[in-house]
């Protein structure tokens, strides 16, 4: 099948585009020292090319995603990097013989660990991200009180969420650094194997953690571009020009098939006006994303045409992907494959 | 079951407040004034219940929402007001004994029309909103082209979009009655039964319309609220409490479970901080939100605890819906239904 036979919307993804970020991340972070977090992509095909290029061990934000890697017999070992009042499903994996690990601040999780038949639980601590996770000073008490249930405490996981996307590099690297002398405090009261953080906006810089949960490489975004990351533009948003008037031409993808909280898609060598519900208008000229990678199929504005395929560049990778049912792979415009998206939902 | 019951993050829906907003909108404009737009809710659960109130045509976005609501008995008049390059699965919805009208706007999409099997179209005019739509003086002409290879065209639809979010109700009705105008004079060049356009937000101000294109008035959202409509906030995403710190709390639904065009969900007594992909970090105090409909059981922000339920309010339905696989019905804490949300992707 060619490109231009697909219907849309449609995620495609650049097949070698794809190969090359997963190879140059495994050469700079190889097997255990990444923890693929499956969260950005959703696919469990994605995550077997991974396992390809050497890593075993996976990272989730849901019970689905989890459940849906030890389905796919990557189950090696699951960090459930996120915090659950209802372990019972994943208590189901474990007992289907996949190691799942699941982060814990507080009493309450800890006890929904135990309750649900999780034997493994790392610390999560608040490291400057105002999202979950114990105070540093917490995490020994909360390490002992999980010991004291029975639990495999494996160590701590601490996310600089609030540093992966600051555009400076000297910055990224100063507030990574602060974040992680508060881990590895914690993770002196802790102990345990694994200091686990990190994403891809540090891969590089962060030199602290054991193993980094990076997830955005493999398909990258408007806003990781931004960070001057070695990695390519792998995936887009395929789209079917519907309509086309004297200032501004439409196409057939809009609000259900883009995370929007980053923004607006960019189409290089136009500017997108808005999105609506299954939208985008759009308009000749220069813009931001002129500088990004550029697709390869794009159309000349002066020349649009009501049929012609236009391709997004979302500014957010993971709310986009999980809207879709499936990736289309591509190889220049030749479709050589299908990958479902399946851990989708919750 | 009991929402406490319920695995979040959910999309709950008070039963009550739905039919009550269904009834309004029936009372004002009954049977076939009104068009339903199925784009909103996604769901030929909630389009049946539009039925049951004297609702007979429906209104569509995408290929896939026509192909359900055939699928689900509800084909008697379904209208996909949006442009299609290809029109094949339409004429098979057709084949099988449904009515479907589709938005033509370029010789191109007549051509898909016919060539699809989909004998009757509506000619879409840009009335103003810089999407899809022909000028109003190519009407005419476009209606001549569709006719003379075979096409019944059964009149004009043209979105007035750009107006219908407008807050100030007399500027409403004023961009309402410039964008009419153009419509009808589009209209008397093409003729036909149907001029079709409108919104929720022009519910009871687009007196030109032969019927009125609204969706977000069963479920409503905050953009609409700020509107000043009669209809109640009859839908809430369901959040758990999964970690609580000094001066915020985190709710299990984030970026993956929101349409987020239209910015942060509100959480009535709390500040919402942001949402991360399964997350919504926010903190006590009032804030905006507090003067929309109360969800029923929200919590004190002076007193949350890990495992709280917090419902927050989504900014936009559509996209929001989007994202989900089914509604809980809901009266008080009771479960009392639970519908697909049947209409998905593309």
């Amino acid at each position: 099948m060619k490109i231009a036979e697909l219907p849309t919307p449609a995620i495609v993804v650049d097949g070698r585009r794809l190969e090359s970020n997963l190879a140059k991340m495994a050469r700079a972070l190889p097997g255990g020292r990444l923890r693929p977090h499956v969260k950005a992509h959703k696919s469990t095909a994605i995550a077997k090319r991974q396992q390809d290029h050497g890593h075993e061990l996976f990272c989730a934000a849901t019970i689905r995603e989890i459940e849906g890697m030890a389905r796919a017999g990557l189950g090696a070992d699951l960090l459930l990097a996120n915090e659950v009042l209802d372990a019972t499903r994943l208590g189901e994996v474990v007992r289907g013989g996949a190691r799942v690990t699941v982060a814990v601040d507080s009493r309450e999780t800890i006890d929904a660990a135990r309750r649900g038949g999780v034997g493994e639980v790392l610390i999560d601590v608040n490291v400057g991200l105002p999202r979950c996770g114990c105070r540093p000073d917490d995490a020994g008490e909360l390490a002992e009180e999980a010991r004291r249930v029975g639990l495999n405490v494996r160590g701590v996981m601490g996310y600089e969420g609030h540093v992966v996307g600051n555009a400076d590099r000297a910055d990224r690297e100063r507030g990574c650094a602060v974040s992680m002398e508060r881990l590895l405090a914690a993770h002196a009261d802790v102990g345990g194997e694994l200091i686990s953080a990190g994403g891809t906006g540090t891969y590089d810089c962060n030199l602290w953690a054991t193993e980094i949960q990076a997830g955005s490489y493999a398909l990258m975004d408007t806003a990781y571009a931004k960070l001057g990351m070695p990695f390519e533009q792998a995936f887009f948003l395929l789209s079917s020009v519907i309509s086309v008037s004297e200032k501004f031409a439409v196409a057939d993808a809009g609000l259900k098939s883009l995370g929007m909280d980053h923004g607006n898609p960019d189409i290089p060598g136009a500017r997108v006006l808005f999105c609506s519900d299954e939208h985008v208008t759009f308009a000749p000229g220069r813009a931001e994303g002129d500088d990004l990678p550029s697709p390869i199929d794009w159309v000349s504005p002066a020349t649009i045409r009501v049929g012609d395929r236009v391709r997004l560049v979302p500014a957010h990778v993971d709310p986009t992907m999980a809207y879709h049912e499936r990736i289309y792979v591509v190889d220049d415009d030749r479709v050589v494959d299908q990958w479902e998206i399946d851990l989708r939902g919750w």
